[in-house]
């Protein structure tokens, strides 16, 4: 499939964030293949898109994901975080089962594809359902199979190894599988150093949550007599790749160790508001040139998975918790929460407008009050644009969505289908 | 005009905030006249709407705007509150006319209107532009007349007056009045002495910024000896209705004149993170039954006027600020930034669905993945719904927006408009 948009402005961010006006943009299979001031004549296209009053920018990387979790949507709002895990989201989610998981997970991901998102990093239970939905779905994603308990079972091993076989690295490497055990607190250290092991085996990343808590942090303390960073770190975990998802709770020690084995920090803001875990040392982290990205989390603490308006909300939140407007700006804000979502992939060549990187790409429909007039397109887009805004949506080369409607997936039937399940 | 809406969920805001499932609603000229479980069939209704899938509610109230704003947006974003006003702010602005005020007005306008805004409480330069643009739009909206300096002039005194004489308590009353002081900080004494006295002549309400900044606080205790809320209330200002922008700054002797005196506090968070002024004490002024109401301020420190992503910020700031996720719950968010914006208006039937009540409404489309499935409507309202979601507007008995459509304003044209003067 080849794909011309013409007469674009676009956003490149993975360098210097910046603005240029008015190019041709052409797609070939998965990739850009050329970026021009002018129409290549001799590109045949099957397919044109009007770029006029349009932006084309990098696609949205939701770093900390658990896609069945749209079936327990404001499930126990206002609660504290024991009441609500406990008195709500545990007793609820016992009761679910595979459908819930495949039709909960697409369901997201319509909501997930409609906001501009192109690439994901899940972790949930029946990991296999959830791969099946992110395939079906036609977004990228890394599926992390939810490991807890005090030892590595084998019926652990082999439910990772049945989702690793059918789905790490298929579609031209769209899908691919982590192992995600929940938390320092909820898994044993054997079963940690057992499930390190097995990642190395397999070569794939770690997805957990890391100092989600104030609690957490002074419970690693005192059974472990260190912060949780410096647990995992001592563990061997950061010699991979680790997606660390919150990270509220860090000391500067954490922060140079996150720094220093590039583990990569979902902050997610929404969530550690929503159920007062606190306010994450983003600015710190940044300061130190860590990864930082951005996630959602759940539908059940969030209560959506617009990544637009948590791109707002981590553009605001340390501005006015530090007292310093100057803090993540806007540009930076923009790449935290596009290009940096490659180092999740290991695609060296994703994240931005350039040749011969993957077309994982958003098209934004400018032509709306709130974005009007454009002073500052960056700006506009951090601190005005909608979910709502997001006309097309392209994942390795395919339109997933156009003219905001969805093509790989059925929504009135999904609404059909939750129904009769719920 | 008769209007029927068949068949609709509606949330009851005033007192207990709660969702009847199925009625009809029926509205006569500016009031709602009936609200039944069977269809009436003596009510002959010119124009009907089926509330299938969709929600009605009263609707938003915006509490401090600045309208023509928007020709602003996005304006030095990053930069420092001083930096922002003296070398972004205040030099633009000494070049805006009356015609950017008017044309930017109905820019914010069309913008509220789509994220069901149907009251707004203004302050602006050129008010009579302003407000001509409020009462082109259709929207409530109680227009404030900026004043700044040392003394109260003839010609403040001579503008205040027309913008009174022709706008006040037109159209039903749907348009009024009153006398916006910017700030203590940028009013003399005497001046603000003086307005508070022709306020009283006109019997008018009274709309400042009240404690935005620690710096703000710092200067009223430095120069007077008494914080900025006891500054003005011993001016005798709180014997008037005052709406009281920001309130970030507050001692406890500050929220107890407050909530005693009936000022009506209008909370900004988006702005006041965005400028780094700090997070407002709303669980305390709520915790002493203060009224508080939601305001997006302008468009330059926002950058939008989505009063639903607002409300998602005012929902989630208070809990993981102070650590408590039972803070500020769905049910006291949605009755703020409904319901509690009648107090500006001093109309007793406001803000509510019942009958005799003003036909101020908002119709909300459900049928989106974000709003999927609908365990708590009201948790999903406040955490999950999108300005994009706002269907249909109506104010005082007339439809404003119908299907996304704003049908006063013509988008396009103000669009041309806008670009030919910036």
């Amino acid at each position: 499939m080849k794909i011309l948009i013409k007469n674009i402005d676009i956003i490149r961010c993975e360098e210097e964030v910046k603005v240029e006006k008015n190019v041709f943009v052409g797609i070939e299979n998965d990739k850009i293949k050329f970026i021009s001031k002018n129409f290549l004549e001799d590109f045949k296209f099957d397919y044109e898109i009007d770029g006029k009053n349009k932006l084309l920018m990098p696609g949205f990387v939701n770093s900390h994901t658990h896609l069945p979790m749209s079936i327990l949507r404001s499930v126990g709002s206002d609660t504290s975080l024991m009441d609500w895990l406990y008195n709500y989201i545990f007793p609820t989610e016992k009761k679910l089962t595979k459908k819930h998981a495949y039709l909960g997970s697409l369901l997201t991901l319509v909501e997930m594809i409609k906001s501009g998102t192109t690439a994901i990093n899940d972790m949930y239970f029946f990991a296999d359902e959830v791969a099946k939905a992110a395939y079906d779905s036609g977004i990228r994603a890394s599926i992390g199979v939810n490991i807890v308990g005090d030892e590595f079972t084998d019926s652990m091993k082999s439910e990772i190894e049945d989702v690793y076989k059918n789905y790490n690295n298929v579609d031209n490497g769209r899908i691919s599988v982590n192992l995600a055990p929940h938390a320092m607190y909820t898994c044993s250290k054997n079963l940690l150093k057992d499930v390190l092991e097995f990642a190395k085996k397999l070569n794939v990343n770690i997805h957990t949550h890391i100092a989600e808590t104030k609690d957490e942090y002074n419970y690693s303390m005192e059974k472990f007599g260190v912060s949780p960073v410096k647990y995992f770190y001592e563990l061997g975990y950061f010699d991979l790749k680790v997606i660390a998802a919150h990270c509220v709770h860090l000391n500067d020690e954490d922060i140079d160790i996150m720094a220093r084995k590039k583990v990569i920090c979902s902050h997610n803001p929404t969530s550690n508001l929503k159920l007062a875990s606190g306010i994450a040392p983003i600015p710190k982290l940044l300061e130190k040139e860590a990864i930082v990205t951005i996630g959602t989390d759940g539908c059940a603490s969030n209560n959506n998975v617009n990544i637009v308006e948590e791109m707002h909300i981590a553009s605001l939140i340390h501005k006015g918790y530090n007292l310093d407007p100057t803090l993540v700006k806007a540009s930076q804000v923009l790449k935290i929460a596009t290009s940096n979502g490659k180092y999740i992939f290991g695609i060296d060549n994703m994240g931005d407008i350039k040749e011969g990187y993957k077309a994982d790409l958003v098209i934004i429909d400018l032509n709306k009050p709130h974005l009007y007039p454009n002073n500052d397109t960056i700006s506009n887009i951090v601190y005005s644009a909608q979910a709502s805004d997001v006309d097309t949506v392209i994942v390795d080369g395919k339109i997933l969505m156009e003219k905001g409607e969805v093509k790989t997936i059925d929504l009135e039937k999904l609404y059909y289908e939750i129904n009769k399940i719920s």
